[in-house]
């Protein structure tokens, strides 16, 4: 997206892997994700160190898995991120601490909230590398930092849109990664098309209820970035985190759904998480619950779905 | 459904053929929809008249697709319905009136809002044949006829829900038919699934618009009648608005998608109908009037497609 946007830059990546970088700079793709989009190394360097590269960056894009993430910055300090621009593509939650990634920088970094800008979907990646017209969702509190590196991905295939819901951007896209589990655990169970519809659309009142009790503001829980983002994950067949769910449903055990599945469902600690969240505030989250209930509690899938029934409508 | 419930009651069943009554009495199936069904004609009779049916029954069901309903009542008069509560599941508008069915009710038959309930989805007769678990709206001016009537439908596949929202409900139920035209005409295009969430979350919002402007209340439009009834529709492979879009999309003439489908699409008829409420109303309707500028104004849909584009966030 950086390489096909018109403005001028430079873009640093931090690779993590010596070999990997080798790769890239001889065959100009990427040998582990996406390998059919060409690395345009012409507006590229490429850095085995993330130091370097912040050391290097005005704007910061971060993009490791949240799981990750405090391991690949354990070697930073606060003053590495002085006057810098932080964009979390993270969504997820920062185990450990338990913090959206808004929050982690926050909190450990001293990055000012209005120095970061988070980015929203609905944005599978592999349609982004078919060049399939996406919409991103840029949002922070700051709206002419959001506006401004929103500037730098506009392209043939990507529109985008300037919010001031940060915090509301960054913990609706951890919640629908829980509400796609729960779609896939139903899916899993044997439930219908005409469920799956109820369910979604009583997760995204619930969700807009969650982002109104955390950070009351007015916003518009249709816009793209929030139902769009959802719907994306919970109808895609592609979702990680659908697809652990079907497993969950169809009684693998959360375990034997991991070790199956070699991959981080992203969902499976934003549960944990939100649950604390839930339980400080005191919220009403019966979906949320549900899911936490089965892959924490130990809980039958088939019981604690039929518990749910009847708090839908 | 109703047989599957435990309220004690009988059933009156207009079908329009005698050979396919004949049919049903011998082997306890519908020759035509459903066969899988079996028909329990111990609480059921067959009439070939709709007029015996209805003179017979104290709740009147309509579900005959809205283009032919004038022609299944052409022989009633106001008086026939008189002191009965009607009942529809139809989603659509009678096209020679330009009226959701609530409202042809209320001018052709002097049917009182009150004595009306509109039944809402998300329900796809598949499913709920296959016994798989549906939730059913049931919207009047008058609620309690509105839960009365929902006590006769609920069975251990079916939960229901009342609603004082008649004509929102009844009006989202046709416009879902247009937005799931409109996601088949993109996915015909080529649009991803990226794009198909950022539509339907437009979509849902445009709808919200519309039946508030038509009809100022209160409601909650990510009710499963309103946004789930949509997400149903405009996700399944199996709706014929969304393959009727789909074959426009890939360049099928109106006329020859719908000689090739040998099924109506209701969204068609929709879109004409809902068009001139729109321009009554000066409403800024941009995915209606894309659907309608493709059928009923020949514009390629590539190109109203691209001219919506700048307008969905």
């Amino acid at each position: 997206m950086l390489t096909d946007n018109q403005q001028v830059k430079h873009v640093n990546w931090w690779v993590r892997k010596q070999e990997d970088i080798d790769y890239i700079e001889q065959y100009h793709h990427n040998p582990s994700y996406l390998s059919a989009v060409e690395v345009k190394l012409d507006h590229i360097s490429l850095f085995a160190d993330p130091k370097d590269v912040i050391k290097n960056s005005d704007i910061v894009i971060l993009n490791t898995p949240a799981a990750y993430l405090e391991e690949a910055l354990s070697e930073l300090q606060p003053a590495d991120f002085k006057d810098k621009l932080l964009v979390s593509a993270i969504k997820g939650i920062v185990p450990s601490i338990k913090l959206i990634v808004g929050e982690f920088l926050n909190k450990k970094f001293e990055v000012p909230f209005e120095d970061t800008v988070v980015v929203g979907g609905p944005c599978h990646a592999e349609e982004v590398s078919l060049e399939k017209l996406s919409y991103l969702t840029f949002a922070s509190k700051n709206t002419a930092n959001a506006a401004m590196v929103a500037q730098y991905f506009q392209t043939h295939y990507i529109k985008t849109v300037v919010s001031n819901d940060m915090l509301g951007v960054e913990y609706g896209a951890v919640l629908k990664n829980i509400y796609a589990l729960a779609c896939g655990i139903c899916h899993g169970l044997g439930y219908g098309d005409n469920f799956q519809a109820v369910l979604i659309s009583n997760a995204i009142r619930e969700m807009e209820y969650f982002v109104n009790a955390i950070d009351p503001q007015k916003r518009e829980i249709n816009q793209s970035a929030y139902l769009g983002d959802l719907l994306v994950t919970a109808y895609s067949q592609f979702s990680r985190n659908r697809t652990f769910g079907t497993m969950i449903g169809k009684g693998y055990s959360v375990k034997s759904a991991q070790m199956e599945m070699n991959m981080v469902a992203e969902g499976y600690f934003a549960s944990d998480c939100i649950q604390d969240i839930i339980l400080n505030h005191q919220l009403e989250m019966p979906i949320c619950n549900t899911v936490y209930n089965i892959l924490y509690k130990n809980q039958p899938a088939s019981i604690a779905v039929k518990n749910l029934l009847d708090k839908l409508t």
